[in-house]
């Protein structure tokens, strides 16, 4: 099957499985261990969000920085975005930003979110007008899941990036050459166009404060947290390689496993919002739902119930109910409807709420931290 | 001497003389004939600019559509830039701004002002914030040049890239590969960093009226008429060829010799803002003309007053006179400084009056149309 290839442009598995061991080892990021588990729910007075106890999110790096330094009162901000594909957000986006809300509750932290719709324009056959209007569509669904507008800012990349932000785009443009980019990105120094070289650069920039002149105050440096899927460790690599020589703090990250999709549910790929049959979208109805579970495969029934049912008893139940043969494959997928429901359906009743107005608020550059 | 090349990184003649006519010939621009000076001067009902009768100003692309459009009422707009790499201007830049006056007044057009801090940032060893300040200082020797505020906006591209101007750059960036800018600029598309490679788009974006949203309205589609040293031609020819992709108006060029240096008057170079001695600045005092011209060559004091003694009459009196012995090369460099001082002194007057005020209001993106 070839060797195992994960990079932010594509996952691809060896042997039908992601390799996460592997991953690990070859980025150089590290496990997280239950001891810094317990140390995260020490310090925030909470339990760790499931999330966490069952290793979805496993790999860090300098995660032990942002909670000395937040132990000691300095407070940090969260970096997170989306790339505008697609019409609405599917379950894989979800488990980034239902992580992402409960790191923001609880470490009552400022967040900022890129819509990177340049990068979509630059890679898909989309225009800007189009990537936009799907930014400001995805931006709807995230603020859906909860996000508190007194500490969270998103933004378009097509609309925002300026002043600040596009001086640290550029100094980190001046430290990168398409050699570095070929190396890093397995981009085509040769024959890609310049646009995709210089995306890198635009993803990193948010990743240090000082890009966020309006939104955290001028020349305030302040630590970052990233909590992404596994795959854009790339781009954050490249940003703690360069963060010493522009005298700013090393982004830190937390690392998510992805989301298998709905036939494949042993690992082998990313759930895809392009292939919309292997995803659940937050759009779907119950029905929907069902009958996009009908075809579903036993590690992929049981893959997203361990992503979802919140309860850790209830799900120990269910697998053990269905290995002792006390509940069938369809009575785990009605289950897992009901749980995939409950989420959509909550998410649902929050998002008829959010109008342009409200959408505009978060998207306006103000003070958040 | 090896061969001439000229690009806007460095210009290096052969045998001690630039070839122009082997410029125009390798470029593919085309010489301005008497005809279009005669049509420029009956559409604009005023006398041509010097630099223009006496060849300075001396070839072109596409100068005939932009009148052609002009006669029928269609107005276009000028664009022109400064990279700020020194305190102050010196003679040779003036020549690319008197002669932009000029256009803007006997066309009464609307013109952009690219301050290049960024492509300074990146090429030189200075940094982001002493760049904005050396063009802030560029900007009001520039105003002093008699630019009409309500017609004039001038952008610093750390300040101003953003918004629909950052679209465009994105949008061409979507189109140019790191081979085509080494074949176009000589740049070394392995090595040399993004921010290198990715410039030429910041500069050939502002030559389409639609990345002035806030200056021209927007989506508005002007032609573009750019007057630049021949030098700055790649850049624009790299935009004639990405137009008919953007469906947007291919710009027109009018472009002229380099103001050679003080020394080597035969043409052999330009005048360099980065060697002192070789230049005389716009804040020179009559003195400092003086010495620096104490030690020019005749090809050097000819040729300079070939640029800026306006009368003919009375610069044709002095060739002559110096051919036949009746005036010295000591008078002739008397009457240079006289002449040069005319001009300087009436630049320092103005910018006396040019405040941080004023170059805000200069520098604030407003309808100019």
């Amino acid at each position: 099957m070839g060797e195992q290839v994960v990079t932010p442009y594509s996952v691809s598995a060896r042997n039908g499985a992601v390799d996460y061991a592997r991953i690990v080892s070859d980025f150089g990021c590290k496990l997280i261990d239950p001891q810094l588990i317990q140390r995260l729910e020490k310090l925030t007075n909470k339990p760790a969000h499931p999330f966490l106890r069952r290793g979805i999110f496993f790999a860090h790096r300098d995660l032990e920085s942002i909670l000395d330094a937040y132990e000691q009162g300095h407070k940090f901000f969260l970096y997170t975005g989306r790339g505008p594909s697609s019409e609405s957000l599917h379950l894989g986006h979800l488990v980034q930003f239902m992580f992402t809300k409960y790191l923001q509750d609880a470490f009552d932290v400022p967040l900022v979110i890129q819509l990177s719709d340049d990068e979509k324009f630059i890679w898909k056959d989309i225009s800007q007008e189009e990537c936009q209007r799907l930014g400001r569509n995805n931006a709807k669904d995230i603020i859906s899941c909860g996000f508190r507008l007194e500490r969270t800012f998103i933004f378009s990349n097509l609309d925002y990036v300026s002043g600040a932000l596009f001086d640290n785009v550029l100094t980190i443009s001046s430290f990168l050459s398409s050699n570095a980019m070929s190396a890093v990105f397995g981009l085509n120094a040769e024959t890609d166009v310049l646009g995709k070289l210089l995306y890198p650069a635009v993803q990193i920039a948010p990743a240090f404060s000082t890009s966020f002149d309006d939104v955290f105050g001028e020349g305030i440096k302040m630590r970052c947290l990233i909590p992404c899927a596994i795959d854009q460790d790339p781009y954050f690599r490249l940003s703690r390689d360069l963060a010493p020589r522009l005298k700013l703090y090393k982004p830190a990250l937390i690392e998510s496993r992805f989301l298998p999709s709905i036939e494949a549910g042993d690992g082998s790929g990313k759930m895809s919002a392009s292939s919309p049959n292997s995803a659940i979208f937050v759009t779907d109805t119950l029905e929907e739902i069902k009958q996009k579970l009908a075809g579903a495969a036993v590690e992929s029934v049981l893959a997203y119930l361990t992503f979802f049912e919140e309860n850790d008893a209830v799900l120990e139940e269910m697998k053990a109910d269905f290995s002792s043969g006390k509940r069938s494959l369809e009575d785990l997928k009605n289950d897992l409807s009901k749980v995939l429901w409950e989420v959509l359906e909550n998410l649902q009743q929050l998002k008829a709420e959010v109008d342009d107005k409200i959408l505009s608020e978060f998207m306006r550059p103000r003070l958040i931290r």
